[in-house]
């Protein structure tokens, strides 16, 4: 098997796959009911929020459209806060749908910084929402959310859409105390199952603001999803399998106690990642290393080594599928995932084959193992 | 195992499930690549077309909605043909976005009368695009898409979206043959795999029409699915396990040797269906059998029963799932799916048990076996 070590789509495990694999019901039927009321309930907890959760058929940036246009309407103008290449998928959306966005960029491999946001809603007092990323996958950051967020909703009481795709259910995210309106996830990080799946919550407040929101929206109408959701329904025939996979992973998720056992699970096994990269003299992308994320890891290819001459080999030769940059590191980082479905052996697998692997691309041999 | 007579989702082959259940890959790799290279190409071969064709994400409401969206622009006139349920919700999506909507709509059971599609056309000049559904699901009527598609494109010269979402891949549907600008599909139906991947066809003059459309839209932008395909990939993460089965089932059918022997398959388990519930006296929802579905077939629930009731037996006592009425038509007729990985048995199996059910429902015993 090979080792997939990107930051999505995560490894599934077997018994996921087996779960996926049940004949096919009814998605009007009692059974199928059952299943969406309990997943729904169970991604509540594992988001830990009482607001309204949908599971989408559309891939996370399925979800980030769904937030955008349940919310806003054309000439709406938002605060979009992008540390990369997510982030900025995040504005295109809301531009795309006529949203006027005030672009509050801050440079690959940094954090947002949150003084930076307070100064952008006092010099822009027409804002009404706030879009950003946690985790950017781009470049293995994750951002203070929480001071984001006190600053959003306790200082200038603005709406917040968050994208927490390659966070949520591996990262420390309580949506609830930390006032969150609108939250999206993704099937194919932390939950251990294929790509295909959405997840978004919704708040009372994002409600209020769907009420006069006038963005054109359809397949992504959570309001469609609202109704339909009470008689234990999706409004259009949704991925069924996915969902008997999702549904299963969850609840194998929640069993080993509460969320804070997969936030530290995630926390050991990005530290182990990071302290083994920096053994060999491999530069982290994150210059405050307080803000690397737990799910991905972005690194620097050393000098004098192609980014792909390095996944190439680690891919043919140690059978070890690492992700290449984005955005502007595409060509100088690599990516290394570690979220759900993950142990350290997986990641000693890449230690080792990196060991062995840079010395053949050219890479000095006394440098590796520097610090 | 479950009788599934749904019009979808619909029954899964085992070895669909096991090509699902393959090790995840990375979507941005060579192995993605030509696996979505060589489905897409497949696809062409049973769509019967060299226009550009593109694997979606979403159920195939989503599909529908990318058809307008990439095609249209607010204000735009079209004409909105519908013979039920699904055709009404073509036109709520192009409403929904700002199309002006002139709506054809034919009683429920009813299929399209060209000549007033031909009418509606010379008196509404403004009309630059034809809604149409081929095959309506709610009612189990085909409608006659190549005398329309002639009025529309070869009389008219005006463009034509088609649903073909439980038709394509089960009912004869040469896309370029009838000259059809945008068609979609899904996979829940006669292509045997589980929902969540819709397939939409895209001819040159949608592309033409794509350029000036000022419909907004990311998540379903058919410009973003293009640039991504020239790289063997997706814009956005797709949901690779149903790829593998959908990749799999779509070889499957094509061995079978040309898509004739597919629609040939699914003609005779339709008028087999037929037959049977008229033998019992049962009458089919299509008011003209030459109209009557080859993928579902709705029948009128004998009098002085419920559908709840009819339908509660047959899953409860039977273990048939068979589908309710939708729209004008709920609580007053049934439907029985037959399309992809269904035989005769299975349909005996419903004679069956409506032989034993509708006398212990209140029948009278001598009007079951009455033409």
């Amino acid at each position: 098997m090979a080792n997939l070590r990107l930051p999505g789509p995560t490894p599934v495990p077997p018994d996921v796959y087996k779960a996926m694999s049940k004949e096919m019901i009814d998605h009007r039927g009692v059974e199928f009911a059952e299943m969406l009321r309990r997943t729904t309930a169970n991604l509540k907890r594992a988001f830990q929020t009482e607001n309204d959760l949908y599971v989408l058929t559309s891939s996370g940036t399925g979800a980030m459209e769904a937030a955008v246009v349940n919310t806003l309407s054309p000439g709406e103008r938002v605060l979009g806060v992008t540390i990369g290449n997510f982030g900025d998928r995040f504005l295109k959306i809301a531009s795309a749908y006529g949203a006027s966005v005030n672009e509050l960029k801050f440079p690959d491999g940094d954090v947002a910084i949150p003084e930076q946001i307070r100064q952008a809603l006092k010099d822009d007092p027409d804002v009404t929402t706030v879009l950003v990323t946690h985790n950017e996958t781009s470049t293995g950051i994750t951002n203070d959310l929480e001071t984001i967020a006190g600053i959003v909703k306790g200082e200038f009481d603005k709406m917040i859409l968050v994208d927490a795709i390659s966070s949520m259910g591996s990262i420390k995210l309580p949506v609830d105390e930390w006032g969150l309106d609108v939250v999206v996830a993704g099937s194919q990080k932390g939950w251990m199952c294929p790509p295909g799946l959405a997840m978004i919550s919704f708040s009372e407040r994002a409600w209020k603001a769907a009420e006069t929101s006038k963005m054109p929206k359809f397949y992504f109408s959570l309001a469609e999803a609202e109704k339909s959701l009470k008689m234990g329904q999706t409004p259009w025939t949704p991925a069924i399998s996915l969902l008997f996979g999702l549904d299963y992973a969850v609840q194998q998720m929640l069993a080993r106690g509460d969320m804070q056992a997969v936030y530290d699970f995630h926390q050991e096994i990005a530290q182990y990642t990071r302290d083994g990269l920096k053994a060999m003299g491999i530069g982290l992308v994150a210059k405050d290393e307080r803000f690397a994320s737990n799910t991905v890891t972005a690194a620097w290819v050393p000098e004098g080594i192609t980014d792909e001459a390095l996944l190439a080999m680690l891919r043919d030769e140690y059978d070890i599928i690492a992700a290449e940059g984005r955005g502007l590191l595409t060509g100088r980082v690599f990516r290394i995932g570690h979220m759900g479905y993950v142990n350290q052996e997986d990641i000693d697998d890449v230690f080792g084959a990196l060991k062995d692997a840079l010395p053949k691309l050219g890479r000095q041999a006394s440098a590796v193992g520097q610090a």
